[in-house]
């Protein structure tokens, strides 16, 4: 085993001059930020905020996984998905894990670990993705969707989702890294 | 081999009964649109827009790997991430990976892979990122930044990348899924 690199040794911060709100929503939030750069010339940075997510990796007992096929309206497709969602208000990043599964998926799991979570898109916001395998899922009732959501629920073998993952139709980045963050966690024993 | 999964069954789109533009910049634009869902009601959607962007992937002859330690705005932090921009007007994304390359590392690279591109953000965005993969980089030159950009430029070891992935540490989805997909394409031969 490698030893773990240090972080790189921090830049200072820019000096923020300026901030302009843009647009504040439920959604997404955006401001428009007047900064030094070191140089010392005046810039100007743009930063979109919106709620922390959690994106689920749901995976049964045989190493299936559920997936869902969503509508996504910003580019109008529906593909596969693993199901994730925003927090709620105070929610933990467990609790929300569980709620979205059941939601979207109308499954549950025996239990639940963490991977590491990430920042969808760093260089313009500060939105951050937990990440959490659902492990020994099972149906238990019918989905909980409210009417923007538009959700087929389809279990792959661990072969056919890696499959859907090789072809590059695994479009959503995050469920792409989840899995290929509990793939690489949890090696492949069997179809 | 399992066979590739089919697409889901595509839904109808969501009718769209007005857009209403909140602001507009090179960097970034948002929308509200009021929409029509399939319960008949009325809905907002936001819609998020950035040009595409690509994600370089640099290995060297011996398998290690270019990360730049970069200072991201948006959280304040400095972290390892791999070398990445959004593409100019009319750019290509190979053109794009070249140029960022050089301009973040000062390396270039004998030849180029593409993989798969994904959806940073489809909840709401259609802002789309390429991914390709340098190889057999070599150094030819100093950064070419500009004056927003802070980067160093470091280069691990195979392990050590694993190590800094498996860590948690490699927070930037573009660069963990970038490096996840080579890696998964790509298996270890030695440290």
């Amino acid at each position: 085993m490698a030893d773990i690199p240090d972080e790189p040794e921090a830049f200072e911060p820019f000096t923020v001059l300026e901030r302009t709100p843009i647009y504040d929503s439920p959604w997404c939030t955006l401001r428009r930020d007047r900064v030094l750069v070191p140089s010392g010339a005046e810039r100007q940075h743009h930063v979109i905020s919106i709620g922390d997510a959690v994106v689920v990796v749901p995976e049964c007992e045989d190493g299936s996984i559920v997936f869902i096929g969503q509508y996504r309206y910003p580019h109008g497709r529906t593909h596969w998905e693993l199901p994730a969602g925003r927090l709620l208000p105070d929610e933990t990043p467990d609790a929300g894990a569980r709620r979205e599964l059941r939601e979207e998926t109308g499954w549950e799991a025996r239990e639940w670990l963490q991977l590491p979570g990430f920042f969808p898109l760093n260089g313009i916001s500060d939105h951050w993705a937990h990440v959490r395998v659902a492990r020994g899922c099972y149906p238990v009732g019918p989905q909980q969707l409210d009417d923007t959501e538009r959700i087929r629920v389809r279990r792959f073998t661990r072969a056919e989702a890696e499959a859907l993952l090789d072809s590059g139709r695994l479009t959503d980045g995050f469920s792409a890294l989840a899995l290929l963050l509990w793939f690489r966690r949890q090696p492949r024993q069997g179809g």
